[in-house]
């Protein structure tokens, strides 16, 4: 990544977001309000908005009260989930629920969702924006939203249910994750006056890369070297999760392979060597070749959905960024 | 109430509920969000923002997104409250996270925040309506949000704290109570194409009727009569609840009266006679006629703000509304 451009989106970010201005009380909602936003997370979203902004030939600031909002709604989103996945810890730290209790958590993210929406309120006020622009940014938010709660509903069904598809996988990550990577892109493209065609390749470049990202993490997990990183292989496996390996094996096994994925992944606590069976089973299946075919479809139609803009310092970030992405081995 | 007028008002505000056209999947998402929305709520939020707008000169379908937009928005705040407060039912029903679980409960109250708000959409896309207008609109649902969350957030910390005075508890239910009525009557005001005076009148007569309402709920629950209701004075007491009348009647008392006031309402079970100890030190104090007073001054400038509108049917609908609001015994 050119490192200079990045932090310097950065230092924007967590300015923007150190001049919010939240009230001092009531003292347990902002206080909140205020750990959940500041614990040391990556901002890839608002990074995004400034990208797309910029790529549309927009100065990276007008996308600011985008990005913040994106931010803040983002980070509503984990201290909701934290309470329904009784997550204690979040980046390192005790989860907001843990910390406070869970009626401070289940509040402080409604007033962070409301303080999120709020922000586009600057391009109501400016002139420079229409109200076409005004509305369409506005949506883009909202429909973002609905579609990150559809996706955690559809991931929380998918823990009772008996079989999934991989295709109603998909839409569960393309919900839960790719949603507001795409909906960043789109509100930066928006604020950067995007015309309707740069409109439409930010919100599929974001979908594809949230989709890779997301089967990505599935594979790594399965691929983990133990000696780089300290982490055994199949640590999803271990503690039951379906992933999108684990799916599209089960919708390829025979009966004796179903029955052992199903009895691991139901087991209290599977040994090393039932992960590892699963894990076999996997490679027979081509399961990780699948996977990684995938995955590297998804980033080569981002690169093709990035070559139609116009080059620029935000265009080869962009691209920079897709790439350090895409080589991550953890 | 002019009962023709009200209930061709309900009729549309129902058509509109069941106009909304929510998906059919994830499941249990929606099916808790309509199950939320059709509780027989007396849609007193929605009804205000088509009044509203009637007021100031609008025909009220023009204020029916905005109308639907309050009431889901009520709902879902009523969602959340009901998990924070353990409240297992809700006009006698199960409440949402009783019925299905809490998970549901916050997600599902999350998708009804970002529904509540894209209804606004219509503003952005209706030629009618200003860009400044369309701004106004979200600005007042988003600012009503806000302050709601921040009204039950004073509310829980109220629990805990040893004093709390009554300015404090009115600062708690305007936020809880009185902000969403105030922004349902200013949202139809805008739908109307209210002037910025008319604005503020509806504004602030929301603002005096959910103060009055919430300080009357209080009294009758200190002057319930028995025999006609079925339900003995003192609830409130007997449940420990901090009211209006229990923070003004501490305000007032001597060290003997705060110690039965305090020892009563910390009480696992208190005696009837305890009870009855307080209800008649509320007396000696002048709590009553102090919270008799405190409401019939509300109740007075709402009418004096309501006489700045012109006469109409919407007007009248609005002085009998309050009328009977003011007049109401249990």
């Amino acid at each position: 990544m050119s490192h200079s451009l990045h932090k310097e989106l950065l230092v924007e970010i967590e300015s923007g977001l150190n001049h919010l201005q939240l009230p001092q009380t009531p003292e347990t909602l902002y206080q909140s309000f205020k750990y959940a936003l500041n614990g040391g997370g990556k901002r890839i979203r608002p990074i995004l908005s400034l990208l797309g902004c910029g790529m549309c030939g927009g100065q990276t600031n007008e996308a600011l009260p985008a990005a913040i909002a994106v931010e803040i709604l983002h980070n509503f989103t984990l201290v909701h989930d934290d309470i329904m996945d009784s997550a204690e810890t979040r980046r390192g730290r005790a989860s907001v629920y843990k910390k406070w209790d869970q009626n401070i958590a289940i509040l402080g993210g409604d007033v962070m969702f409301a303080k999120a929406a709020q922000q586009l309120g600057y391009y109501g006020n400016e002139e420079s924006y229409s109200k076409k622009e005004f509305s369409d940014i506005n949506e883009v938010f909202l429909n973002s939203t609905v579609t990150v709660c559809e996706g955690q509903a559809l991931d929380m069904e998918f823990v009772t249910r008996d079989s999934v598809s991989h295709e109603e996988y998909l839409e569960m990550i393309a919900g839960k994750t790719a949603a507001l990577l795409s909906g960043a892109l789109e509100m930066g493209g928006i604020a950067g006056h995007a015309s309707p065609e740069q409109r439409g390749n930010l919100k599929e470049l974001g979908l594809c890369m949230g989709l890779a990202f997301q089967i990505q993490d599935d594979l790594l997990d399965a691929t983990a070297d133990p000696e780089r990183f300290g982490k055994k292989p199949g640590g999803d496996i271990f503690e039951g999760k379906k992933t999108y390996l684990t799916i599209l094996a089960l919708e390829r096994a025979d009966e004796d392979q179903s029955k052992i994925i199903n009895e691991t992944l139901d087991a209290e606590l599977p040994t090393e060597e039932s992960v590892n069976e699963v894990l076999s089973i996997f490679k027979k299946l081509n399961v990780l070749e699948d996977a990684i075919q995938e995955i590297s479809d998804r980033y080569n139609r981002a690169y093709e959905l990035l070559a139609n803009f116009s080059d620029s310092k935000y265009k080869t970030e962009l691209k920079n960024l897709l790439i350090f992405l895409q080589n991550r081995d953890h």
